[in-house]
């Protein structure tokens, strides 16, 4: 099958990938964060975003992830689905990105991203392969290489690695 | 009514049914599992999803549930509504499927089974009628005998049971 | 302002409406209840819905509830919203609705029912003044006086009440 | 750039404020009351709002809010994104909004509000840039300057703040 050139350009983007980094609320959750009586904070995650990110794990393909907030629901999520690193609570964005390529050994190249606010903008500007959720602020849609087609929590996660995966070859039901 | 040939096949097959088998997640749930802090998970159930599933088990069919994963609250939801078995954290769906009819007594052709995702394509391979729900990923909607106008969670195993219950001239409103 | 022949009937029937029962799951909410580890369900309310529903009380109609299912949340809605009797846990959603109407001194044609159900048939047959919400049963939308544009959880309860207001000329705004 | 008269009256509008006040729930929510048992309510706020506010904030424009009900969660909320005072469990909306624009030597021109259901209305009459959310009650989008294309609590918030920091020239993105 012969893609239009545009296709063409993110496949081969695509198939560059060893490291996908996701930002968490709004982009692995809807964007809307529960807050419960007592303290505490509930989030949802979607059962098709998980096994994506499992079957590009055990492609071979590294996930992290990149939060500014910070919630124990996202540890388990992310030791669940073996997220590694998992880094939240981080101011600086940037930092945390090139400290993560570099832990796993990853050029910019190399790694993708997903994102759906403006604090994203400055890794969007660095990676290979930058994906916004259907839902994700303008600024960020018109950045990434990739707007997907589904929202934050709606299995956008679930269409980027599976993305991945077939440029890879790697999709095989 | 004389049906068109494709609907004639579908009604054929689901007269035949005795046993309907169904995933949870992004099934009996809209694939949301709200991760709440400090351990434990709530999944949301849909109310008409729930008569549903009482009025085909009353009419003499069984309903049974398979999930990959493990959730107190599907365990308290299925005896609820009378669906057992209720095999949980079952990592081989067609094992847990084989187990289920021959318990059951009832063959391939008399198994109905709705599923979302791709760990469901073995068993919609195997049963007599095959559902995906609406958001189902797009292999498991081309092998599924019937898509579902509902989404998981929405109404889709409402609308499976009804079309069962017509079927069997068993929908008496 | 003079109504086609078929909205006519509509408020015909509304202005003589001195008493408004609801279902509770799939019309006061969503359909969905949250199922939550340990044991329990929460149950989503619309604040638009609460404030048609006291603007409702205050004109002097009265609301009450019959509920098939049994929930402390349910109780704590009804009291907030002055919503009385709350009956829940019931079989046979006819008796609960003859005993209503008379404890509240009301006829069936003064009697509006709002439903989204199968179980919810028989009452609207016996009511001045029935509703259906946008996403309810196809049975139960045909039997209706009045299909809401509104699903339920999402506004139709309130699209009720102010409907009857305005027949009385209540909606003072 | 030109803009066609009635945006450059909301650009206007919009250049003066120094005070946004907003209501909570179905502006910063979505609505819904999450009703939990054993009592206590949970309430969803959008990450994608609360960056929203605090730009605004950043800015220089004091964010207020004024509800009806009073919750724990929308306390912590408001603490979190700097929104102050926040003032609940508010039966009289016009004194509580005289009292915040007095205290924050705001005058009605230089105050925007953001609402949803008729208590806001009066609000709406006194504040120099009036905003509804998308699925406001019919007589508050008839009422603001702004109707938002966003609902309640995904993404209403956002865009009023988006809205009044590009008319000052602060939307540095």
């Amino acid at each position: 099958m012969s893609l239009p050139p545009n296709l063409q350009e993110i496949e081969a983007r695509a198939q560059k990938i060893r490291l996908l980094i996701m930002d968490v609320d709004g982009v692995l959750t809807d964007g809307r964060v529960l807050y419960l009586p007592g303290g505490g904070e509930a989030k949802s995650f979607h059962v098709r975003d998980g096994l994506g990110t499992q079957l590009l794990i055990a492609s071979g393909v590294r996930v992290a992830l990149i939060s500014g907030r910070e919630a124990e629901t996202v540890t388990r999520r992310a030791e669940e689905l073996g997220i590694k690193p998992a880094m939240q609570g981080v101011d600086d964005k940037v930092a945390a990105f090139e400290l993560i390529t570099k832990e796993a050994d990853a050029t910019p190249e190399q790694t993708a991203y997903i994102g759906d606010d403006l604090p994203d903008l400055p890794i969007l500007d660095r990676v290979g392969l930058g994906f916004a959720v259907a839902d994700a602020a303008p600024e960020v849609r018109a950045k990434a290489h990739v707007v997907l087609r589904a929202g934050g929590g709606q299995g956008a996660v679930r269409e980027a690695c599976e993305l991945v995966l077939r440029a890879k070859g790697a999709w095989n039901v």
